[in-house]
């Protein structure tokens, strides 16, 4: 039967309504999705690879304009400095670790939860701080244990009573990313496995640790990209705020 | 300084109690851990491929021993049809698209929230029955949407009402993947992408779709193994129960 | 400065209502997309790999009753068989060689031009089989000049004059797929380029000529998915319509 | 039967005429072929990687003496400076997005019909960017959209009217490459799919966007090599001339 | 200075002593290495893939000749059933698990120390049961301990006293194989990892496991080939031998 | 300066003169390149696999005709049958071993030189024998030298002087490909090496084999296709026609 | 039946005994884990890439401080003199060749046992010296044999004797690596396979050497990941030390 | 039968007569292998990555000692200036584009056959050269054709008379290097195919020209490493001597 989809009804007709007025503004070189905040519930991010320096300013002006906080990832330190030269956001800052420029000019709320960010090494600490602060830029309070990977196990051991109070654990590995696997199989929550192309031959750039956390033993390992600090943020902190919201009964 | 481990009070002693007294049971040829349902909240599971009928049966009355439900996957129907003859297990089916083996003994309450699955085609049904009747034998209540991949977008736009209402979107890809990127530009929730081995010739039985979904320019999507439906919908329940337990106060 | 689009005129509003209207019938396990003659120009065509037989037999008559030609792909003789056992669709017919199911019932017009489809081998054949079959079943009329390979690189110089009357040429090439690159610095129109997976060892099931194609040396060519007939056909059916379309003035 | 190839009336012997005559420059390093704006539309365009700055500038020199434009790809800046500092081609510019060197010495017509070229992201723009100069120098009209990749497809619907009336269209996309797929579901015309080396980590260097855009559900979908504008202008160029000639009866 | 080699007081002379006198069978399809056992300290041992029922009865005989114990492995049932049919070796068993075919008519001194293999699983018990039995044929005493993965620690902790207390530990694992690494951080003695193909998806047969234990992040880890138990055990035997013998003061 | 091509008085009417009148035959699905044998001195062989039966035969047919010997290379054994049967070529026989046709109808007269073939162990053996047999239908006399792999060196060193006598050596080694280095560092003379696809997990399927040999430290090694002997005898003919016409002082 | 473990008299219990007592000293950005001496019979060790110059010079002096020998791997010429200007560890050295900081203050008795490290080039040397230097430091007396490869066999002969004494060796070749498996085919210990990634094009960094040592059709060869010379020598070391140990019956 | 190895009346104690007595040199980092010139027919070779400039001018001084000519390849243009420093070469030269040191000393006799080195792009020059320089100095004529890829088959055609003079053919390619094929299937001798890494995106540097060459569909086409112009030319000096040797009755 062919059919006019109605699902719960609602219809693609309301669907498009959704869509039609969406906002977004044409920069030429970008199209900035300023309906992003809404939809999604945080506001576009700028990833500065293959952008030039004037356009992550360009894009960083028509995000601020918008009273957002502002994130750009992966940005060189000459990208900022370029941009603390315009003078136009002086509360703007580098976070040289993660590479991170960060604009907080709107006062988010402080997460109920606290987001525990693990790495297996001290080498890991770059994809952790990007982790962690994209998931501060968007309110979460997080707690970064460093350096406690399957070499050495009892320096975890300690910490799983912590670890099990979170809602989700990030882990962020490289080399043979075994530590996504172990915390997965100790602990209640979900686990994002964040794989680091820390390491050198087999490795390659991240593919054995990738390919460990996939294949991992433990069900409730999920994977994002090499280094992808970000992505593995903003997943765990819409999982946050939706069980946040749950407990306030929104 | 060198300390003795001392995080939020609790200590390594602390940790090593809660490991200390967890039981298992000694088969042989396997080692089951009777210890999951505690520790994860949910009972072991049997992972078929590799065991011969015997091991499969043997674990399977272990588990079920214990009055859990019990859910072994990628079972061939020659090994349910050899559970059956055992006469043991009168209730146990065979889930014939997910190649899964229940038996539901115990009875769970029913998710407050909905879980939606969605695939691309059609011959995504399989991976995403694995993860339909694994959501379900954990109690989570779900909604199949089948058949809504990009060559027609119009199919999915009628949906996204309802997919914003979810915690979390579990979708299903083959080929290219596509479905999972563009998804997670619609939604407010996190999306955790499927890949599925569907496809041919560059498709690289899942590499294709897998590379997609970790590479995803939308943010909030995660990744499990190729035509894992299982451990995506492991990670979906343990997210709803965590909203769930949230929004009754718990 | 944020706009509502309007790009020549056109703003999102009239983007939506071309689809909203779109139709589609949902099976359950499918949702077919009958739109889809009328948006791409042709109707919804059937992948059968994952689809039981069930399945592709219910698309089957779904896509019949709109009284539009049906085509389903990589069929297994057995689906046709079944097909044929209904009874319904007396006149479908099975292309062996082309492992192609098609039900000829609506009138196409013969095209203008004629789609010259070259092989480099006769083991190339079946590929070069979907390809003629889908681009007849949409119209076209097709030349098929088998196994002109490189190894006797004159055995293709006679059909120059006539390739080079062609709109567009579809190449079908395994092993290592030279016969494109020649071909594309040859001839004055653009090339599809089809890997098959023909070969063996270092051939990669089709990696070897999928990269010979996408490297050619001679621009003008672009490359479909390994033994992928069928995008090949449907792509160069596109461009002749234009084409034959242009001439009358359409 | 053993036969002379005699096809459409036209033998081997007449397509040797047809190679015999054709002229080439042997500038010892290079031969550079000057038959080829005749054998196919558009002179010999000098690809700059792996030859010395000395190298290109002898064979710009060749090709301009025939009154030709002339392309270099994938040109340095120190290459250009070289060339101007030769004084002969005061005309010649530098495009530094696309990192080619054009010379425009001959009126092309302008085409009757325009070609977008989409990008997905605002890093895609170098790769758009050739793509563009090429078509130009060789006469087409093009219409540039940057930025509308799927994590934001509101931006994207407004443009489809105007992608429709388009004989073919130029996605240019890195990371998951999804807009290929996704546009290919919805307009009527024919995509050339261009994946770009945009991306980290799982990308590999454009080899997700690659498999994407090889694995697209959506048919009328074919791909050139990562990175490669040119090939995607020229193919591009070479159908709307088809078409622009049919129009006009030729 | 160009030199006669004098290393040791051990010229090249005395090393081709060595060699030459080296015994070996020509079977014209084999060249039986009767020297092996003499020289590497085990007979020549037959991996039946590729090779002929009657090829391998022929070289099992020849090594049977000289009163060694025989192990054929990767056999098939078949070939066993062929072999026992001559009714020659009325003593070889065929082990099915471990796919080997052992004659033992040698009585070997049973190991002073005794050798651990450990599974991650029970699919991994074939590869396990394989080192176990190379390994036993060569003397050694063997303790196998099955099914002790990460996915559930607590089943391996127990046993550590007694891992601790061997020589070296051979680990066997499929799917991330992340139990190499986490023994190879808690035990003192060397680890031999065994990646084994079991798995799916994204564990490409067996690789996951293999970069995983390539890129162990504990130091004194070493891997052979997947699915290889039978080089893990030889390695382990060899070691064994030195430290029974240094321990015996031979 | 642009020149019509003449090397040592030679220009390119002369080429196509050469290529204008080649013959070959039409048959449809395939087009027997009867001037193979004039233009590179053996005859078109035939590739079965792609190829049905009908398909071979009439191949197999049209070059017979020609009064040449026929060489069909990865025959099944049904293939010949059905040859057999057609009670046309009695004195076709089969290769089990080579799974190779033949047809030895035109006396070649036996080459000066012997050919070596050499084996790394007995599994190699069918792609040594496919040499072999190519290698003999086109004159050449040989030596099968088997199972004499570096595991075992002193097998090969009695060789030596022998092999060191052959204008060319063939070596068909799987797994780790080792011996075509060896055997590169010690003769005189040029090695072509097969990989075998022989060998199970890191192999795979002769990639190891093959990276190995194209690795080789010692030089004067070249590498053909995995598994393809038929290549690697062409070639060494080839060479060893050219050496026996030389001292014969054609 | 459920059991409390109890494997040869040891429990659980008392296996977190052994964990729970285990120092480690927190740095924030590293936990250094102190007990490693103890539990591995060495050291942590500090891995430098990817760690900043101040966090090296940190850990260094966490663990100097506890009277070990510190080595640090993969260290830069920089980061030694940024340690050296600390004037802390005076007796601190860097190894050029090894690209290691080595600081001896603690007296390691001599092994008994020599190490022979053999590489098959002098590219080689560099992770060759890595594994001398790692070695030395934990005791080892060590023997550099250094060009030896296949491609001239006769250089290797005159050492066999020699490294026959030897309890293990470990080889170091990258190229095709096949000095691993000869090697291993002639002495009577096992063997230690290094890849280096010395070589180009097809060695894809070292890719092709690991693959030919995994695939050694000589047992008794285990592998570690390209270019670790550091755990070839942790495991040759912990080896060594249980035979000279047995030896001293200890 | 167990026999003392006696083949065509040789045994394996004259075959180590063959080896005992060959000298070489050691000079710690390096054992310079002088009995190449002998055994091979040409000197060791320098190929120089890796190495140190001290260690490589210490090896050149070792071969020139012996009144070879002397060949580093590879090398930057700093250590042929760090060795012209030395001024004890003062007839060494610098090649620049094949990046190689030549010093010749020895007059070679000018070799009857002249070597045609082919290649498809002017980029690929460089590893052409690098086969040109090797080629020469071990007394070749060679005869380079640049430029005449299969973009411009015309370019070529006119020089096929004077290529099947050869007796062996190097073809120099990169992007998808068809001339392989297409000359292999136009010359009566066989190929030498060279795979350059000249290309972009999924030509993955060579990896697409090595699989096109190495699947070549025409037979007789032989294949080395990427860029290895030095292997070819080894390979084609070693045939040539052959056949100008047995010309001349030797």
């Amino acid at each position: 039967m062919l059919e006019q989809v109605k699902t719960g009804g609602v219809g693609i007709d309301e669907a498009m309504e959704k869509l039609r007025h969406l906002p977004f503004e044409d920069l030429g070189f970008a199209r900035v999705d300023h309906h992003r905040q809404i939809r999604r519930g945080f506001p576009e991010v700028i990833f500065c690879p293959g952008k030039t320096t004037e356009q992550v300013i360009a894009i960083f002006e028509s995000l601020a304009a918008r009273g957002n906080n502002v994130l750009a990832t992966r940005a060189k330190a000459e990208t900022f400095e370029a941009l603390a030269a315009t003078g136009k956001f002086p509360s703007a800052r580098y976070e040289t670790l993660a590479r991170a420029i960060v604009l907080e000019q709107k006062e988010m709320p402080a997460s109920k939860s606290v987001l525990p960010i693990v790495t297996a090494g001290t080498a890991d600490l770059a994809v952790a701080m990007e982790a962690k602060v994209t998931a501060e830029v968007m309110g979460q309070r997080t707690d970064l244990l460093c350096d406690v990977g399957v070499a050495g196990l009892h320096r975890l051991l300690g910490y799983l009573p912590k670890l099990n109070d979170a809602n989700i654990v990030i882990v962020v590995a490289g080399m043979e990313g075994a530590l996504a696997s172990v915390l997965g199989g100790l602990v209640r929550c979900p686990v994002i496995a964040v794989p680091t192309s820390i390491g050198y031959g087999a490795s390659f750039q991240g593919l054995s640790a990738l390919l460990t956390m996939l294949n991992s033993c433990a069900s409730g390992v999920t994977t994002v990209n090499i280094d992808n600090g970000f992505s593995a943020a903003v997943t765990a902190t819409l999982i946050n705020r939706k069980i946040d919201g749950a407990a306030q009964g929104t």
